[in-house]
């Protein structure tokens, strides 16, 4: 009889106790929506907000290695911490992805599959930058496809970094604002070519880009790959209702829920990074 | 129908990613049990493994303060990084405690409450030691209600040390070695004495104790907590099994069960450190 394990309770609470990462992240997204600047502030007549993850690897900067910390597992990074995040990886580390998400693309429609289906778009975009100033800067997207056209001010509101040192990569999560505005008159500054798949996934879009930079007459090849939420108007009304004692219970965590399902994928994608 | 989130799944693959850290605990609890000395090696008859957390405070050695890294949230520190633990906290930080577990073995009697009963029992301990060898060393450890007297050898395997940013108290977990031998003979080299609050839940010791050591004239009272896990023996049987492809998966999986709610519990007395 010792020698098996008798039902456990998950604690002495008979609960999980708070998983802190998760709530770090969502304090953090949710700190940083409710602070952002109005469309006032921005000059602009309307803004929704980005909310991203971006699989790369952190750097000393002094040394242009990979950072090493005297830790063995993930965790976030004190913003200001000065360490410099760089969104790519090998061409290798990238076909190793683009093979394990077209797998579970066609596993996902399969019957006995746990979760729903994965879509998966092709996209061909050129993105033209206008302006320098980097939160004035203006960015026009045309879709080769379908030529349609979109011009947008990025405006990046923060980074949340965070070292996985068991893993190949690191991530960071960073919040931003995009705003439509007119389409820029003059000359473009610079352009880029970004051959993207889309792997969609309920509210996430995982995207897996090849990156073309071209400017001052140079060339540059990128790999990147990022996770996004679908649907700022979705976050938006989730963060209002956080925490508020007015609205549901179910109402009231949503927020909290988003996150950790966006947390969880950002860690599946970090776990599942190839050798480079 | 924007506002409100639709039933997510918990992520792309449908599951929880595996929990890295947790995983860490219980790979560091493994090897160090299956590369543990034999008897014949440490020269003695018997030996049973002791699996224990200790609540207190990672310290800087060459400031004395409590150690800072650039991390926002609990994370385990690479073996060998020098930093000193002390299993020591404010009388304070010790009454809240004994006022949380007491009220803990209280309601969890209560109907309603998610998980089984929380155990109570006052221990008045005298601990002499003999030897001063750190391995060598014996510890004789007298009842004071019941004049029951045990000689053991402790020997320390390993130390994993967890800093917790976010809360009042750092962790450390310690695998040692308890070999019964014969009472020995001569002088105690010292001794001290502790009052221990004893609260057990399912297969875990939470023991609250006031320390006063009496060493070389001089006397030291220090407020200690720690979490043990009860049954060396089925600790034994479950590490056996890990992994073990002739056993059921129950079975396999049963020894990171066990360190599951290790974890959760030790998560769970940290986060509840009060202020110092």
């Amino acid at each position: 009889m010792s020698g098996s394990l008798p039902p456990l309770s998950l604690s002495i609470l008979g609960v999980e106790p708070l998983d802190e990462f998760i709530l770090e992240v969502a304090d953090f997204i949710h700190h940083t929506i409710m602070t952002r600047p109005s469309n006032e502030e921005l000059g602009v007549n309307e803004s929704r907000i980005e909310v991203e993850a971006k699989v790369g690897t952190l750097k000393d900067k002094s040394t242009n290695m990979r950072l090493q910390l005297p830790i063995l597992v993930e965790t976030i990074l004190t913003p200001g911490f000065d360490v410099r995040f760089e969104s790519n990886m090998t061409i290798r580390q990238h076909q190793h992805y683009n093979q394990q998400l077209n797998k579970l693309h066609v596993t996902s429609t399969q019957p006995g599959h746990p979760s729903s289906p994965v879509g998966y778009a092709h996209h061909y975009l050129i993105d033209s930058f206008y302006g320098t100033d980097r939160d004035g800067r203006v960015r026009v997207t045309r879709d080769e496809k379908t030529n349609e056209v979109e011009s947008v001010r990025k405006i990046k509101l923060a980074n949340l970094e965070i070292y996985s040192p068991k893993r190949q990569a690191d991530w960071r999560v960073t919040v931003s604002l995009e705003c439509p505005v007119q389409h820029p008159v003059g000359q473009a500054m610079h352009t880029r070519r970004k051959d993207r798949l889309s792997y969609k996934h309920e509210e996430f879009s995982i995207d897996l880009t090849q990156v073309t930079a071209n400017e001052a007459g140079t060339s540059n090849l990128l790999h990147e790959l990022e996770l996004e939420i679908l649907r700022p108007e979705l976050i938006m009304s989730l963060a209002a209702k956080r925490g508020d004692p007015n609205v549901s219970e179910m109402e009231r965590g949503g927020f909290d829920e988003l996150i950790r399902a966006f947390v969880n994928n950002a860690r599946i994608l970090v776990k599942n990074a190839g050798d480079p």
